[in-house]
């Protein structure tokens, strides 16, 4: 799993209790979760249409450093299974994780549309080409 | 299932393509999910221990009124479970739904500790008492 | 006067006295109207025209739960009057009370435009019609 | 009167129809009383007790410029009153006018306390001596 | 140089040490900057094309008022440059300064395009003539 | 250099013509070198005590994805210099660009502290030894 995106815990981002809140961390994972898809099937009409179950197995305070890594389950033929984990930059602990996010290519009008993707692609490779 | 919070989608709760963004709705009903056990549990450091699968039924846009539903499935020991229902307040349809959430009541350590709860009440009855 | 949308009091909520920031409270209050009076008129152009004066009876802190309630006063032509209140969830003490909120429908030019309701309707009526 | 604070209207200030959101308006307006009494009573735990009628004269649209006035009314014991008026800055139309709002001096305990300020003050004349 | 704008720090500006996150300061610069330059150059289209080296000379904590004021240093053919700087308003301590911030005027294409002003105009004066 | 975070560009981070905020970016930017500098010293109280001059070279739009690489330059006594880029993730164009980024350890009375720091750890060379 590569860990790309990093968040800096701060005031604005804890619940009442000094807490990460929950709610702020579901909202970086579905984020992250878009422009990885974004980026892998070139469509920039992706969508979040199903998320597995999620286990809140730790948590983190003001000035924690998370990150959040994506890895590819499977391509589907209009959609992308992703897997999701957040932990803790420097004790690498998990916060949460997830084991299957599945978005979907859409097309103009916001109909399903297959993506004819069937491997993860470099970015790099692609302009090279 | 009783409806309580609403919400009127704004700009800044869209995604990039024009539509409720996904990581917004999952704060909503994060938020909503605490709020409710904090009242019946009468404890404020009431935390989300766990969501179970989560389908993205149906999306919203700029200017739906969404409103957010939440029913009490089980008191536990320490915990308190719940189900969540969000719906466009026009036309009734439903957006997302969730089967489980599951809060946990924690003590100003952070240790889980029992609330004592065995059934819903009303803010009402504890004042009138 | 019926209680629907709540909400917990977060750090971001707060003045830099750690009370609740008064201007996020008229934020909540401004769009529970619109959002209630949009429902009610079935017209999304529905924008807020005046407000009777304010007194700040109490204050909300970090943690606490607050109640937004609405109620019609009066249905106009083009307008509609409403009364609301804001309370603490768990004590129901008042933190803030306004008399008149008048909202105005207007067409898609931005002009005054009649409704043509004159009572309240309840969205599950008219959908069973 | 005086007009300092300047704003200019973003997405994330707009309402679902396209037009600066009231919300906002008055969260920006209680944040430019605060800090004026905060200047003025030369004391941070200064606080919004009471607003006079709210007449929302005109609207404002995304990129639209605004900038809002305060003008001291009376000095109380341990209040001060203001008057606040909000234009746009190109063409100096009012947008919004509040006639009274008064703001109140508290001690460390949240108690009412006597400022003993009289009249307007500058902070460069308090430097300076 | 003349300070218009002032901001109240509030929990939602602080970084996770509890002293005013400077990534907040910069944004309310640039926004400073442009809506002084869109107000200038009459020209709703105008950008930050450049900012020279930034010192962060003092930091400001929960409760300070900070004001920011901006000078004009030049009217380039279709650039402003403007001189800026953000100071504690009650001891006029200074916490950043920005020697030069370049602004550019746009045509509709997102073009550079000349914006025909050569020195500092007021809005009453437009008004008036 | 590394690229590390992304960002989605949503309406909130849009200025009023509709492309990326500035002030958005720079808020961005801090926050990823505060991070990386934290990560780098082993102190979370590192802040941001100088930028060299940004050119904003191409601008960005909604849906846009952006990344954000970070480098360093120099470890001084008690800072860490880093430079900044951040370039659109599709067309590898870059956006922004900084030489110099100077970030400060500071001890718990906020005073210069050594960090002890002369080269690039890695965390997991940290959790292994």
């Amino acid at each position: 799993m590569r860990f790309h995106t990093r968040k800096w815990i701060k005031p604005q981002d804890l619940n009442p209790n000094g807490t990460l809140f929950g709610g702020r961390l579901l909202e970086w994972i579905d984020e992250e979760a878009a422009l990885y898809a974004i980026i892998q099937l070139e469509n920039p009409k992706t969508v979040t249409k199903f998320m597995s179950e999620i286990d809140f197995k730790s948590s983190a305070k003001q000035g924690d450093i998370v990150e959040i890594g994506i890895e590819v389950i499977k391509f589907g033929n209009a959609s992308l299974t992703l897997k999701c984990e957040v932990r803790n930059k420097m004790t690498r602990e998990t916060i949460i994780s997830i084991e299957k996010i599945v978005m979907v290519s859409l097309d103009s009008e916001g109909k399903v549309k297959p993506h004819g993707k069937t491997k993860i692609e470099f970015v790099k490779d692609r302009l090279e080409n």
